[in-house]
């Protein structure tokens, strides 16, 4: 594949119709092939998905390109025909959105978190031992009602789960190119935040000026008595999914990074689901949502990723299980084109995000079916769209198989 | 895949780590696939890599795109990660590197050789009889200091092997937009050399004014009468593998072009190989390197090429099984991961370098291995990779695969 060809072709080619396609991302859903080691959905029993397999064709996707090992956010764009490289979107800015909090044009966000510090300033415990969420987040709004205001700009400080939240800054002259301040170790101090280009100067020094005030509001606290930045970043110029591509899309999705980036492709959320939900809460969630408007529809399920982070493939298995034992419910409501796939692969020998393809089931008319009977790396990786798909032509092959793209060119 | 994201993710997420990386070039490997018509993969008897290839996985990668013919130069950015269209790296100064010659920015070189002329001016031999090198070294010097300056521009013969030498102009105002005066055809006269931008005028005056100045010295010589010139160029811009990927990169080559690439993505070269070396002596020289700084390592195998040049797919046979006699040496110095590959496929039926896509082998923690037990283009165009592998992945996924790339985005 040339170019991404999705910023020219898609505006051009995409047409509203009835058809509803849906995108199943079990987060970090794929393995690592290696010898006698079974992968979590070599594992599972899936009765379901190997029937929808059957019917439709398997693949391999290739997330941003071999060898490169994507976070959530870039995974995510990629499978709705945004290339994360050109696009870099910030983390800071995910989280926010995720949080519900919208982000402007020209404000600048961070990802930030409680820490704790010993009597010398070095990181003792860079999350401050997890403080529970009912803890921090009263601290974080008395923070925030301290120090409401730096020079001309308003500080914003979004409570977020457990030691997390979210920093906004919105003002004139704001940009985003500071440094982490968040140092990725313990036994040493905070960063200072610098700029990284003269036109982030202000940023810099208004951030600067936030953390001293912090610092000082904290002193005395047992755990959370510091604070840790990091992923400057500004909302990006990109246009949504209704400019794009004419879909009226849908999130169904319990994280707050995972809101973020439905909020920036311009997808509604649905309503009635939380970090509790199960699979089963999101399947209700999605058939309440049948009866609406939309014709695309996200729905995100996390436990893969946390289980493959913490090496249990057999956890992992059992969220696939749990999520196969509602395919039934999915499939009654009768979508035209159905995505399952991960954002990333996570294997659980590795612990960890990893660079491997990621196993995909494609099924709708039009999809050519191949032999595959199962649906695991192994059949995806001989499957139809073969083992090194580029993951920026997922949508639109699940678009063309919708009929939602006319024809380039008379 | 989209744009090449190497310029942009490598220098990101690239980490030093003490995991070895070794890739082996064996010039021109690949054959073409032919009906009856055994390459030389597959006439040669190569047990070790055949060992190698059942731990790891294959594939065929493209080098420029499907199509190209690479020259050397552009095979090698390739496989490091470098593209060659991208980079524009002129043969000239590939020559003089490898000749261990510095070329500093602003300079321009050339690819120079003697060649021989009839009373008319007409070449008779483009390459004066392949004149022995001791017989060429002192009429290249000798040259040089009866033409050491032109107007204000420094004028450097650097003699090579045969008839060759490399032309290295410095001073100001210099640009490499200059025709080639070979005219890759006997019974004419060499070529004026001419500027393809006005800003080259200079380059192309000087240039003209040595050559004059070189014809009437050669006058009566009875080969080396004349010179030819082609592969104008400057050092291109370009970080080295130091800078883009934090390694510390080390290569055994015997030959001046190999150097050169190396010199450039600069890595240090092993002392104690030369082109006159076997491949055991070059192992020898990976063996004694192996205990120093290197944690990148570039072994180029020459005799492959040779050979598919010559269109003795049994002498090509031979240099693999020379090699495959020395990997369990390589193997005991337990690198982390192995690429076995060439730079471009060198089919004996064509005597040339070709467009075919070129074998691989990839070994190391996180491959996932495929089902070949044999290492030869047909079990590579079936390989876990598949037939169709983007070059420039080659490098990061090796890097990957060693641990030495970071998760892009959280």
């Amino acid at each position: 594949m040339a170019l991404d060809v999705n910023p020219v072709l898609i505006p051009q080619l995409a047409r509203t119709t009835p058809s509803r396609i849906l995108f199943v991302v079990m987060d970090g859903l794929g393995g690592c092939l290696q010898p006698g080691v079974p992968t979590a959905l070599e594992r599972a029993k899936h009765p379901h998905l190997d029937a929808l397999a059957t019917e439709g064709a398997l693949g391999r996707y290739v997330p941003i390109a071999p060898g490169i090992t994507p976070g959530s956010g870039p995974g995510h764009f990629s499978i709705f025909g945004y290339d994360p490289v050109a696009l870099e979107v910030g983390r800071g800015v995910l989280e926010t959105l995720g949080l519900g909090i919208d982000v402007a044009p020209g404000d600048v966000t961070a990802r930030a978190n409680f820490a704790t510090a010993g009597p010398d300033g070095r990181l003792t415990d860079r999350r401050a031992g997890r403080i529970a969420t009912e803890e921090a987040t009263p601290l974080a709004r008395a923070l925030n009602a301290a120090v409401p205001k730096i020079e001309d700009v308003r500080i914003e400080i979004h409570p977020g789960l457990q030691h997390r939240f979210a920093l906004v800054l919105r003002g004139p002259g704001l940009v985003d190119a500071v440094s982490d301040t968040d140092p990725q170790a313990e036994g040493v101090a905070p960063l200072a935040p610098t700029a990284a280009t003269p036109a982030a100067a202000k940023t810099a020094r208004v951030t600067a000026a936030f953390l001293e005030k912090a610092y000082a509001f904290l002193r005395g606290q047992p755990k959370a008595n510091t604070v840790l930045l990091r992923g400057f970043s500004g909302r990006p110029a990109m246009p949504t999914l209704r400019e794009r591509a004419r879909l009226t899309p849908l999130a169904i999705a319990a994280y707050p990074a995972y809101l973020g980036v439905a909020r920036l492709l311009g997808m509604d959320v649905a309503p009635g689901v939380s970090p509790k939900s199960t699979v089963a809460d999101e399947v209700t969630a999605l058939e309440r949502a049948w009866a609406g408007p939309h014709d695309f529809f996200f729905l995100h399920v996390k436990g893969t990723d946390s289980a493959g982070e913490d090496g249990d493939e057999d956890r992992k298995a059992r969220v696939i299980e749990e999520f196969d034992r509602e395919l039934p419910r999915i499939r009654a409501l009768r979508p035209d084109v159905i995505l399952v796939t991960g954002d990333h692969s996570t294997p659980g020998p590795m612990k960890a995000h990893s660079f491997h393809a990621v196993p995909f089931l494609l099924r709708g008319p039009w999809v050519e079916p191949d032999d595959a009977r199962t649906f695991d790396e192994r059949a995806c990786a001989g499957g139809r769209f073969g083992g090194w798909f580029p993951a920026l032509s997922l949508f639109p092959m699940a678009m063309a198989c919708a009929g939602k793209l006319a024809k380039y060119g008379a």
